[in-house]
């Protein structure tokens, strides 16, 4: 068995992205709840994170949403945040909110609505320059509704058409990352439903097209750690939305609905060579946190996902090739499940508090004040959401 | 082979009721798009509903929700309503868009909020009376996201005192009518997620208290005319929310996703004794109409309704029995199909007409100059939708 | 936090009943694989359930299925497992391998092989009479695959009064337990498809009538332990088959593909007082070992309903309810999930090592000689399957 | 609305392979029932698909699976097959069935079970040469069924190095087509699960490996028609398995379960270049008719296909693209479900009585004797199965 001291250093080199959208309003079709002490500003969004980030030590970057964080001054936006502590991340384009876009977008077939979302996608890429961003993520909530209503087919060529136009405009050290989904908010066909849109997609465009993998888009029974061993094989992952769900796309905190699940993707991630230090995949968070309080759901999300990396990273992985190897499949599954039912709750304190981390990052928090003062001052104003 | 002749009269007994909110804007939580001719109040809610009536004479009644329909007198409202051709049918409570109601309504753990949700199911029980309404539909949006949140049991529980204190308030000529939800809003549990739990809830209230089904509500593969059986022989099919899905609660028209699944419902509820004067089983839609037109839209489910109802009239039950007493499986399965495979557009066409209807509702209602005329009207104010 | 000494008593309370065939070989459609050592004989199945017992502690009964566990002389069974130290529990009937069962047994149109159905259950009876077996547990493997091709209607009001007649067979100390499942073998209706259905049809027999819910048995995404309250509420829970599945019906080691959801499911037995000494609900285990070796997966299985039974009951449910009332989300969530957190392992060994067990019983098992002894002794005959 | 007459001649260019398998005996892995008639050898199998063939002119050939129809001389095969008026088809490999494979076969981290694996498809290459075939289909069972049991990574390399042998031994007329399936027999994970796998490993091969779209393959709630236009989009969908599925891979009849998916299927094959002469695409059944009686199980299958093709043939596409282009959802909708719900049958029963084919194939067959004639005559021996 490892232990603990072992992986001490591999666990220095996670770094979680947060999404901006976090910590304002979210909801259902139903209804959106709001809550003391939402954001009303980029600025306080990413004081929030930051704040994540001074409890956790592991969420240094915040990703926007255009045009949601929309700003007049992005390097002063980007001065901000590191004046914070913490950095600007993924750019997320928004192709979905504009009465044009009703029936598709980078998809449709009137080219002037294609030339618009290629537009915007165009703006994405002007604010990455000035933030300094890596990544554009793509999210494409393009689909149909109707079996008939729309020619299956052509999108896809449309589609092809307009990443390339966009994927031409990147730097070399830009990347597109495509997103696919299951379905929501169209509910017959989606553009990029699976990643093997998503992958032949991007890999028509070049090596900095890469697949975003949100643990939340499949279909019911997927194996989602075989897709990320796939991608990682293909050299294709380029990041993960994390989030989990029971049901559809229910973007609950990631690990809460299936722990052993996050440890397996998170295990074929490290096996995969795309963990940390070893490679480029980007690890964000995708969630809603519709009734819960949203910083507090922000750090549980982030240490769910240090405390399954920790786990995985504890797999012996030599004696679980050995039983593999020797077709021993109780034994191989015992060393695997050995590493996921180890605590490494106290160890992990100490670990922080090794770095000048609170050993228990929520009580910290909880106690710090934090969320009463800005449950105090964030009055009036209108809450951020998802417009 | 069953003629069409033959089921003619049978079809004459068709009622179903619309809902008023699928004239209203509906959406995903990503968007509501808006459309030019939408009701701003519920008279214009309820003058499209009447059209819907008058080029199909199929929906004589709309259902109302409240508070998305309130108005100060009811009376007047019933008045408007049979002015303008139709009833008002079932009355839908909500409990799910106050504040108050974030982590439960009927469920709650706090009795005064309880009791807040049990009054508005008082009031609506005062709207049916002024109405003349026959059904209280209550779908409980209530649930948790994680598990620990809540006590599930305890929950279940309460729900049953709450809908006691409800169900004594009707009067006998009133009914209560649970609907159950597999999932959404609510991620991790649903109060009341299955057929069983509405089942059990409502057996225990009395004979007027009983089950809706609403079609897109279930777990993926869940075989719905199995239920429809089911409930039809326990004598608690109260109603159906018609709409279709391919994935999760899609609120597709009718028939659009699965025609053979809505004509396999429709022959359980016809051979279960369900249909027109055999019973007293309401068919209601329940649907969302985000990116097509909304009157198009109701009248293309009506008609699908109607469509696969004749089919399933037509099938030969006799020769269908006999096969399946001799175990042919084949045959039985023939039969059954031949009828689903009838294409009895034709016959109903003419059929209409005899009843002084147009034959092609959806052209008649297009060739009218309804929609133009909404739309050219209808400026100015604030479109309906889900609040 | 509730401590694991606080716990220790409750553990003691634990009885698992480990079912007959799974030492014997299993497999899919395309191909059953034997190995060396499997039973030829009751007798030798017998032997090895003992051999679980003996490692563990947990394992005091084994479930037979007749016919493939018939023979001659039951009270002479019954002396040989007690002589093994174990007892004979539930008797399983099987009316899915006779030719006249193709298209239904309780439920088939022909009067003459529903009795031939109502009489194997006869047998059973007897044969309960015979072992002082308390449950007879009854799987119908009937439905149909197309369409049409059965009354599904019909068919449950057969079941019924076939079921009637069975029940009436049983003495006050025996009880019937019904057993729902989603699909397979049949794959378009299912005659006892879900809880609802099981419940109203032993609802309908009277007291000894009860659940058996099969952990597998779900239409995908259903929340099992919501189902586990509820019918622990309404007094119906007779039995578990426990086992665990990504898919469909896999028949997987219990709590290997999805740990956290067997420990909410424990969590709700404990909470609805069916565990122990509380309650009546039995525990067993349905599963195929097709491709692992048998008596360690079935070790394997009852430990890992023993851990996750130890780390439900150390919920901190004073702390819980609390948080549940205050409506603290993350707190409830927080205080569930440490429960689920804690590494009982090096507790639970202390725990068997002072009830003069092995404190690693996989371990003391691989090292005792069975395995090697069975499979030098166990040459010629007829390795025991599913016939 | 296209009428009928237009479509006459494409629908002269369908040709539908049938699986040899079939026409044998079949079940679940609960039971196998026999039935009268069943073949006993490879020449009784190809003379049942010889009177699909004759009485419906669709089924012109039947593929063959190795082992299950090894024979001494593929050659005197062929000329048994010819002389009945039908072709022998695809070449079907089986590395499932054989204690070596227990754990992997192309995958197994045993060099010497992977030789013999693709010894195996040598040997299927060989027996392609003797009988003229095109197609070697490969499906693997090939998975895990417990986490850390293997390593999915490893495989999917070595599937790949194995992949190359077997297609270097091929012909430039012959082609290697791997079929991928989402589940069953592994119950963890699948070597090749869904599509996008299929095609990154065919797609590092040549140009002459394809894919095979087995209907019945996806996880709930998979939009198909979506998968085969878009392989049709990248030229690399192989060949079809049609079966109808309501839950897993149930193979049951095409079409029953839900003949509006095929139609749409259907129709994205069209519209993508996969019909008839159009391209390459091979239309086979891969079913098991557990319960109904074989031959009469794959005449409606073969009906079933051409009657789906027929009304997608019907599809207005003039009229449906104008209508997606204008954005008219529920007009494009209605011109597609227009050709879906015109009944063919009529004109289709023309069409073959036209060509020297009985109007009712189902009907002239079992007035032909030919079910009682072989009930009568195949008395004694082992019916075939899966072995």
């Amino acid at each position: 068995m490892t232990n603990f001291a072992d992986i001490s250093s591999r666990l220095a080199e996670q770094e979680i992205e947060v999404p901006s959208w976090a910590y304002g309003n979210s909801g259902t079709r139903f209804k959106v709840f709001g809550s003391p002490g939402t954001p009303r500003t980029v600025e306080e969004k990413i004081a929030d994170a930051a704040a994540v980030h001074r409890f956790t030590g592991l969420a240094p970057r915040v990703a926007l949403h255009i045009p949601w964080d929309e700003v007049d001054d992005y390097a002063a936006l980007r001065r901000y945040a590191e004046d914070q502590g913490i950095g600007l991340g993924t750019i997320n384009s928004n192709t979905f909110q504009d009465d044009d876009y009703k029936l598709g977008a980078l998809t449709h077939t009137d080219a002037k609505i294609r030339q618009k979302a290629i537009d915007h996608h165009f703006a994405c890429i002007d604010v990455m320059d000035a933030t300094g961003s890596r990544d554009l993520k793509i999210w494409l909530a393009e689909g149909s509704n109707y079996p008939g209503q729309a020619d299956i087919r052509g999108r896809q060529d449309r589609l092809a058409e307009s990443l390339a136009t966009i994927y031409e405009r990147l730097s070399d050290e830009q990347r597109l990352v495509l997103e696919y989904k299951f379905f929501e908010p169209a509910f017959y066909h989606t553009d990029v439903p699976d990643w093997g849109t998503a992958y032949t997609q991007v890999a028509a465009l070049g090596d900095n097209a890469l697949v975003c993998l949100d643990t939340g888009h499949h279909a019911p029974g997927t194996n989602i750690e075989f897709i990320v061993a796939q991608l990682l094989r293909l050299g294709k992952l380029g990041s993960f939305d994390f989030n989990s769900r029971f049901y559809a796309d229910d973007d609950l905190i990631v690990g809460a609905a299936d722990p052993y699940q996050l440890f397996r993707i998170l295990f074929e991630v490290i096996r995969g060579g795309g963990y940390g230090t070893d490679g480029d995949t980007a690890f964000m968070l995708d969630q809603c946190h519709n009734i819960e309080k949203k910083i507090p759901g922000q750090i549980r999300s982030v240490l769910n996902v240090q405390e399954m990396t920790a786990r995985a990273l504890l797999v012996d992985t030599a004696a679980l090739t050995a039983a593999q190897e020797e077709g021993d499949v109780l034994l191989a599954n015992e060393i695997f499940m050995d590493a996921f039912y180890t605590d490494v709750r106290t160890d992990l304190a100490a670990w922080r508090e090794e770095r000048g981390l609170p050993g228990n990052p929520m009580q910290a928090y909880l106690a710090s004040g934090y969320q009463e003062q800005i449950e105090a001052e964030r009055v009036g104003g209108t809450q951020a959401g998802w417009s």
